[in-house]
């Protein structure tokens, strides 16, 4: 037996319900794989760390983060911390950046066809739409030196080339990986790179690099520069447009990738990881969380979507443990409950997608099918 | 008479075909007023200045536009500048600067019932979509020290609390502009702040200051803070619900009012004003230009749209010259024209709006209308 060691940090609110489900789904693989071992620690993180321990994330278990092979992830905040300082949040950003987990991959797409509906934007339009938001996640505004005086106050963005480097490998390796027609086939998928290379000193390097490392290494995908405003934009009026990878610094990276979940309408499905090594090349450590927070308007009345909680924790699968068979076995397993053609006729879903089903029902029928 | 002078700046590619159109709309109000005169002086911005002088703007079209009463701006750029440094765009940051224009007001709104099938965003969603987003224009990233090396390069991200004040200063005003039901009644609109205080000094500085000014100044406006990434997925899940003012700094500000072109459908109807003082304390300069950029690959066809760059100058005349009556005229002229309802029958809209009309039949119409 292979052992896989994976702390799960629940978190608040929402984030233990949806992470109850997503452990569902681990033992249902456990139980089909006799050979695969999943050791599971649990921690805190986030409102509930700072109410234990003053602080939203211990450097103990920050330690444990990073010798484990996975960190699965809740969701962290709630209005019960809103003055803390630091906030929940800022133990999510602390674990990103321990664990050196840089690239930040953001799945978006369109699950089932009768998904389509969910989407605010006309059916004909987002009908397709299948992308994969890499937002480079350790660098930039958000964790450059910052100055916070009574009137006045500063943040660096600042990249250095190999920052850059590294997450344009990863945003390369997705590329194959989904292909040109979204699925694996027709050669590697566009890259679309999105900076303001027309304002920013940084955004200029974020061109350049990127254009280098792509030149050099990676001579036969297609790679395509946007910039950052107009992409939003586009995203709205056209989103199969950016079919491919979107490959992008921390700061516009995190409004690109919210735009994604309004773009499908469905933010309670999309998963997201956070990951320290290039995708194809070996095993790797990783934060796997959903794309939504911690939602304290619906937690604790077993309604809350665990969807994306187990497709993160599919990608945890594939992304660190290179188990690509158990991961898509998840994935299918989702689209087959999700999708009333392939649940004979009854599709099971939370209330955000127009169902009536709790979030227990939903995982366990995701066990089921897997 | 009372004279104005207007500097007016075309710019590049279909920045002169508007701007030709919005100066035919100026001289039917002159000549309807016979008591106002517009001294219109022309220079060079953009990508013809630097073929004509090497630079995006030269210091002496600075000086005139700081003694100019309002500027009147086309759109810059184009792909024949893409290497060149300085850049096209800089001379309008460079613009922005010397007239300390530091508030950028661009309103979102469906302008006529018959536009909203325009919109990506399913009808029964967009109709009713009506906000301002005031984005703080000549401090953050993109005016912050820059440092660019060959493997490092970085922008700071710095508010001073003056800045954030004056901004939130004139957010307060257009909310009692605009009002609750988006036409000046119903008392003060809502102020929608969007910062990232999660992640940010520079955000915490934003809320903070931000929430300051309005207890002390304005108590009768509502402020809510949204997180800037939560506002661009939540601005097209539901546009209407920020109905108000969005009052942002220059980064998000960039691109949620790019994400309100993608949300109408209808970039070339989008003006905007960055003017540099606090609407009704009298007159003060300002940049008026349209949202929308140079759009070279129609340029020289005469398909452009124009109304937003008369739209842009409408809000010369309200916010640069407090002509509130002339303003209005243009606007309500602008919406007869584009509804069929208002127009006898026949609305008369370019190609982008999905109609066959020129650039010049558009013009001439508002100019009839007007
Ligand atoms: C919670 C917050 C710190 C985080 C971020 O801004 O990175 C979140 O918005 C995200 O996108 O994962
Ligand atoms: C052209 C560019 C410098 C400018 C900006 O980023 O401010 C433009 O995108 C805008 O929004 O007015």
């Amino acid at each position: 037996t292979t052992t896989y060691h994976i702390l799960v940090l629940p978190g608040d609110h929402v984030g233990p319900e949806v992470v109850t489900e997503a452990l569902k789904v681990l033992d249902v693989v456990e139980e089909c794989r006799p050979s695969l071992h999943f050791e599971r620690e649990f921690a805190l993180a986030g409102g509930c760390s700072i109410n234990a321990h003053g602080v939203p994330i211990t450097p103990a278990v920050l330690d444990q983060a990073a010798s484990s092979d996975a960190v699965l992830f809740g969701s962290v905040g709630g209005p019960e911390w809103a003055g803390s300082h630091p906030n929940p949040e800022s133990g999510l950003l602390s674990l990103r950046q321990r664990l050196d987990a840089f690239a930040n991959i953001r799945p978006c797409e369109v699950l089932v066809p009768s998904l389509v509906g969910a989407s605010p934007i006309k059916s004909e339009l987002v009908a397709g739409t299948k992308f994969v938001v890499v937002r480079e996640n350790c660098g930039g505004a958000y964790f450059g030196e910052k100055v916070e005086e009574e009137d006045r106050a500063s943040d660096l963005w600042v990249y250095r080339a190999e920052e850059v480097e590294r997450c344009a490998r990863v945003s390369a390796a997705i590329a194959r990986i989904i292909g040109r027609d979204g699925r694996g086939g027709g050669g590697p998928a566009v890259v679309w790179s999105s900076d303001k290379a027309n304002v920013l000193a940084s955004g200029r390097l974020w061109r350049r690099v990127t254009q280098r490392v792509f030149d050099k290494e990676f001579p036969d995908i297609e790679l395509r520069h946007q910039l950052a405003d107009s992409m939003a934009m586009l995203m709205v009026k056209d989103p199969t447009m950016f079919n491919g990878v979107i490959h992008t610094d921390n700061t516009f990276g995190d409004i690109l990738s919210d735009i994604s979940g309004g773009i499908t309408g469905t933010l309670g499905i999309l998963p997201s990881a956070s990951i320290s090594g290039i995708p194809g090349s070996g095993r790797c450590n990783g934060i796997y969380e959903p794309v939504h927070g911690s939602a304290p308007d619906i937690s604790g009345k077993g309604v809350v979507n665990p969807v994306a909680q187990i497709l993160s924790l599919a990608m945890m699968l594939r992304y660190s443990f290179l188990l690509t068979e158990e991961a898509s076995a998840i994935e299918n397993a989702v689209t087959r409950v999700l999708d009333e053609k392939g649940n004979g006729g009854l599709e099971i879903r939370t209330k955000d997608l127009g169902g009536t089903a709790s979030t227990a029902d939903v995982g366990n029928a995701i066990c089921t099918a897997v």
